[in-house]
């Protein structure tokens, strides 16, 4: 359905630097002639009946009908009450997996090489329950939730992303020696699930082995699926052993192609305004978007003229290196893609 | 107390590996003149009134006089409803805090240099409060507890291990941000307990921020304190820094100078009774043990000596990439334990 005509995208620029980059990835995908038209929203929240925290209705509309989100930083609310946006557009969603590729970048260095992986993090239960409660003074109760519906679709969504992926194992990532019960049932629908994907191979580890071969050997890992937090915590680990947040995609997924694409650091406003920034991770989220709406030739090229960019060490942003402008890795991101053509 | 003539300790050899790395440091004990006496236990889990399991009265009995134990590895029950030893070692003897020295070791090569860093992980609630129920037909719920109690008396002792140990600064890791309340506590409690330790400098970070920052650049970080869970997965993913769990040293402490030394990697059943096992985490931990007690004479010199020993290359385990037997590397240390007299 995505892959003939023009399609509309809702994008959230987002604050700090997220204009910025917002606007690198528009003229890319322009030099790229990717065939996407912008919708671009707020998604400051606002208070509706009840005093309940909302996305803005224009924003929430347009996602409604563009069902594809590209997605910038957002600050950190402060208003007390107030919630963060990040999860109020996972809820609002019902965006339910996280899913990180963290591949290695050749010419950027970190202590790890061919770092090929992907974490699938189910991002609506779990610790994230928000449930909680005082029992009696000074002891505090927080409620993590697992349920058998939830733990089933992450699992089958690891599975069909191997597959479509070509890649060959799928790690469940869980502490069912301690929390017998909910890691356990979540534990127990990934075993049922690989029992449908028998082309596909299947593991199991806990998550403290999994950090620590993590950081000793990452190559042996292919794609990663666990509950919530603990892929909270490892889709950043996994970020930091090829280069860290600034080059590290991201994409929300819901059910019926409903997705959010989205750069995963922060909005850097010290650096906002001041052509400084690197729009990398925000690029490559969109490449993630166009292979997720069909359109992989597109996504294929604009990702070889980034890598390619990167490799040659030519033009890089300062936090990549270089001394260049973000505009300047712009253009030169946009040049390779045009003769790519 | 502990300073002057023979002191008793409760030794655990375990299971697999256990008894040969234990013999390894009863031997490296007595070529450095330790003033310690070995009580050997056995402390696999009986249950006693209405099935309840626990420690032999024997083990227990041991350790209420000597309140110091060495242990090695426990394989993990495998009966159904048998508990981990390791936590019910904690919880008999109350250990609130678990404590991992993580430092790198010259000669012994990974991806990282100049690791020192300690982590200090809340023993006895949180994530493995071991509270879990089915609320219906697959929703389950697990119960992280938080207390006013157990976090305060982790920040003092994590302020204290600091001040005592002539490190500059602690980090509470949490994610306040998502438990607002539970973790909120834990941060609070950190942050009066910091007030009063105006030596020591107090920060506090992410637990996601942390792992991604670790991996990146572990020197940045000094004495760490966090809640239960989060401390086993930056303890197990600081050791994969320095090397594993082979190398890494680990402590469990109570109230009134109750405490217990441990390694905390695997049996090996494999290589059990082969000569082949590397004692150097046991042996570290019990060079813990050495300092918790007061003897630093002992153990800077055991230290020292299994440090040369490693840096120098000629005599070491398979493991640590050499060829030697496991009596071999010990005798060795045993040499210069000597030696350095
Ligand atoms: C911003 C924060 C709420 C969020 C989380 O904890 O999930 C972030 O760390 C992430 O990984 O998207
Ligand atoms: C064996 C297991 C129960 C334990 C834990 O999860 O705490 C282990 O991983 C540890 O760190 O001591």
């Amino acid at each position: 359905a995505f892959t003939r005509g023009m399609h509309t995208v809702t994008l959230i620029p987002g604050d700090g630097i997220g204009p910025e980059i917002s606007n690198a990835v528009i003229k890319i995908f322009e030099a790229a002639k990717a065939p996407i038209q912008w919708e671009e929203r707020n998604v400051t929240a606002i208070q509706g009946p009840g005093g309940r925290w909302m996305i803005p209705p224009e924003a929430k509309d347009s996602m409604d009908k563009s069902k594809i989100g590209l997605k910038g930083p957002l600050k950190t609310p402060i208003a007390a009450g107030h919630p963060s946006m990040n999860l109020l557009l996972r809820k609002t969603f019902d965006l339910y997996a996280n899913v990180r590729p963290c591949v290695s970048i050749e010419g950027y260095k970190t202590p790890y090489t061919d770092v090929d992986l992907v974490t699938i993090r189910e991002n609506t239960e779990g610790e994230y329950s928000g449930i909680e409660h005082v029992i009696v003074d000074g002891v505090v109760q927080s409620i993590k939730l697992i349920t058998e519906d939830a733990s089933r679709r992450i699992a089958e969504y690891a599975f069909e992303y191997a597959r479509n992926n070509q890649r060959s194992s799928v790690t469940a990532v869980h502490k069912a020696n301690i929390m017998r019960m909910s890691d356990g049932l979540f534990l127990r629908k990934c075993r049922e699930v690989a029992e449908t994907f028998k082309d596909v191979k299947f593991t199991e580890m806990y998550l403290d082995t999994v950090c620590l071969n993590m950081v000793q050997d990452p190559t042996q890992f292919d794609v990663l699926v666990m509950p919530n937090l603990y892929g909270d915590i490892l889709s950043d680990l996994c970020a930091g052993l090829i280069g860290g947040l600034g080059v590290t995609p991201s994409g929300n997924i819901g059910a019926n192609g409903v997705a959010i694409f989205e750069s995963v650091h922060g909005t850097a406003p010290d650096i906002a305004g001041m052509d400084m920034a690197n729009p990398t991770a925000l690029l490559l989220s969109a490449v993630m978007m166009l292979r997720h709406m069909g359109l992989h030739g597109h996504g294929n090229r604009i990702e070889t003229a980034c890598f390619n960019t990167i490799r040659d060490k030519k033009v890089l942003t300062k936090d990549l290196g270089g001394n260049s402008k973000c505009s300047e890795f712009t253009n030169e991101i946009c040049q390779r893609v045009k003769d790519l053509e």
